[in-house]
């Protein structure tokens, strides 16, 4: 493979200039048409579509063909939503058209456990590695890329972005980009690519390490094919960006549900312990986890300490974040006296905590809370600013002025001459539902870092800081 | 003080005939009386009502008295939000007019961390103990009691429930409940009690242990004033009830807070481990967890053991809901082969995980979810059956349809051998926040234990299994 990223070998997955979709129909119930052309239409895929069902017909405006073989002009992409067992005659089909790759939704393959899932998924292999079709999958969602217009969901961002996300779980990818697009998250590249029988997470990872539209690369893996081209290609991924890691099938029954899923097998918890270690990976344990990894690498700059000031209000939910940024390794130095006396002047509130944590009221009023900031965040003492805003507590005074919260933090962060976070706790009631949502998402489009409580902004920045730290 | 609970010493606090509110105007901006005075009426305290004002007049439709003295008839209960400077006199009015307990909102004193305010503290609590008034707080919103129509905040439930809330921080009381109140849980006590400078933690603990209203006590505690007594009261609470403890202050800035918040001592945190581990009291770490292990007491009938049934859709997500489960110390034991045919019928579908988890499309249909209840429940070898909705994955093309998926837990439980949990993802997207929260109401409703995720429900679940395997 070149090292030239332009012309890496799987470029051109990303690219497609025509799609074929095979298992489609036009009963109203069918789901291939929703899960695989709706999202092509809707991304406004420039090349030409394809669907294809022996009856013929028209499907969402577009003509169908009987086959694969049947399409004029060349076919460099399919989509293939057979029942396993007619899944050969397409595959062969695409070898016929000349098609460079096919991603197969269909399962029913390895992952079932019987000799007859394992034999045909072998098969399909051996036939489309002959006919020189690479094969993404079986039992997979396939590929998402907004620049070359490609997604297998409609709701996913239109917009391109600089973290790649690989996994083995299709649903798992939706679980992530639902989690992680409302906090400013963008994809280059999404990859669902189940069982791995052909193009494996090998061959995968090292495209994302040379892909120029990639800066991080997020992982869901179950189980590895090639170990030591793995571990190779991890190391060469992990020393080119950020990986961050997240493993399904550690425990014992983990393990059966992967076997079972991806037909995977997942290999000992502390051997992958040990690598992420060895090479600098980012092991997180849930997808939760995963999306704020990823927040915190795209949107904090990074601060050059562990040491951090907390702003917020209420004593003891101050008490408890102090508490938490402990309980991570970040660490809450107490104010000198004459920063604490001038903070006193803005904040003249008794039952204020003003030692770090600060509990301020001020966060309520947009020129002290910007004041508060300027006095804080110049101090050497400090290496970073976390912000909380508590809605709970607010709710329903302050329903209809979370703005002025809001612009209080955006004004604030032009004076402070250190990084900020802000903790935005979810709407705990449908009427705070909307204004939190929206709050939240002025913070993100100014590109603040934002985490829904005190505890995971606390551990993803430590991790955060432990990555750069032995860098 | 009586073992009889309904002649315990402070039954009185929560039953008063008669409250007056000092330091609340008729300025439109004033919190005071949004904070106290409104709740009361929002709550229909059946008693009297006394706004106490130098400048008389009218405040929401009472009367407003220049002073407790010019109170006419007696006064049980009285709220005091004055400026701390302020504050001698007023408990001398208490004292003349025969006032049997007082909770001072104001803050200003132990907690500032001055011999003035310290002081002040001493000098109030000497002078209500001499006229027998007795105090809580200061620092504290004081009490909330569905049943005495008394509360401090409108939005906090009208309906009584088993669960009592003690804390030192009254901001974590509204954290709290905001939390767990959509879960379903209902309080029958909630004290605010701030410094705890007269009536402490152990007054209340005894009192919560012999109120009859209470089953499950919940305590968020920053530091303790009597050693021996706190000790001797929490073992004999925990004797009596279920004890959930959430220590603020473990961590050198977390100890340091807590000593301007309400001036306590914290004390060492591998203490408070021991004393929770020889005690068997819950032990939590964030008021997160606090809700999920009220939750789990209430609504959890008590598995005979840590085998758990994950039943949900999605491979990827079916593998980290076993490993989160394995990891908190829950078992999730493969289905015999028998059982797994019998589920194969009804869930024909390839790329169905069905060895537990259950990976099942079934959950999108009321009979075949039923059906495979009915075929797992009765298996002596799992104890209780959790299932997931991962509504992120259902977005946007199950909006609408969330009521079936509800539909077939409901009818589900009704053939259910064991018992069941449910988690319900939050809404990630504006258009899912309402259906969301409605699809969770009907669950709770019914009686469900709802968690927002599988770690937090496999953590809480298992850490109720400890608690009664000690028992």
């Amino acid at each position: 493979m070149s090292l030239d990223p332009e012309g890496h070998a799987l470029e051109f997955l990303f690219h497609p200039n025509s799609i074929a979709i095979v298992g489609i129909s036009a009963d109203p119930a069918d789901l291939t048409r929703e899960r695989f052309l709706r999202p092509l239409l809707d991304f406004e895929f420039p090349g030409h579509l394809y669907p294809v069902n022996p009856k013929g017909g028209e499907i969402l405006g577009l003509k169908v063909y009987p086959g694969i073989t049947d399409i004029p002009g060349t076919v460099d992409f399919v989509i293939i939503s057979v029942p396993a067992k007619l899944i050969v005659p397409v595959v062969h089909d695409c070898i016929a058209k000349g098609v460079r790759a096919a991603a197969i939704y269909s399962a029913g393959f390895s992952e079932v456990g019987t000799e007859e899932g394992e034999a045909l998924e072998a098969e399909i292999a051996r036939i489309a590695g002959e006919g020189k079709t690479r094969i993404i999958g079986p039992n997979c969602m396939g590929l998402y890329c907004a620049k070359g217009r490609l997604s297998y969901r409609s709701e996913y961002p239109k917009e391109s972005g600089p973290v790649a996300f690989l996994s083995q779980s299709g649903g798992n990818t939706t679980h992530l980009v639902q989690m992680a697009a409302p906090r400013g998250v963008r994809f280059s590249k999404i990859i669902s690519y189940g069982n791995g029988r052909d193009l494996n997470e090998c061959d995968f990872l090292d495209y994302l390490a040379h892909d120029r539209d990639t800066e991080i690369i997020a992982i869901y893996i179950e189980g590895i094919k090639e170990g030591r081209r793995f571990i190779r290609t991890l190391r060469d991924a992990a020393r080119a960006k950020p990986v961050i890691l997240l493993k399904g099938g550690c425990g014992e029954a983990g393990f059966r549900a992967v076997a079972c899923h991806t037909g995977a097998l997942a290999g000992d918890d502390s051997t992958w312990d040990g690598l992420c270690k060895q090479l600098g990976i980012i092991r997180v344990d849930t997808l939760e986890e995963l999306a704020d990894m990823i927040v915190t690498f795209l949107f904090l700059p990074l601060p050059q300490g562990r040491k951090v000031a907390l702003i917020g209000t209420g004593g003891g939910a101050s008490v408890l974040a102090a508490d938490a940024c402990t309980n991570s390794g970040l660490l809450v130095p107490p104010l000198p006296e004459h920063l604490k006396n001038r903070l006193l002047r803005a904040n003249s509130l008794a039952g204020s905590i003003l030692t770090n944590p600060v509990d301020t009221l001020s966060i309520f009023q947009e020129s002290k809370f910007v004041e508060t900031v300027k006095t804080i965040s110049p101090w050497e003492g400090v290496d970073l600013l976390v912000t909380f805003l508590l809605l709970a507590d607010m709710f329903p005074a302050y329903l209809g002025k979370y703005d002025r919260l809001v612009n209080g933090i955006l004004r604030s962060s032009k004076v402070s001459s250190k990084p900020m976070a802000v903790v935005v706790q979810p709407a705990s009631h449908p009427e705070m539902f909307k204004e939190t949502f929206l709050a939240q998402q002025r913070l993100v489009s100014s590109g603040f870092p934002v985490y829904p409580s005190i505890p995971r902004a606390a551990n993803a920045i430590s991790k955060f800081l432990d990555y750069h730290l032995r860098q």
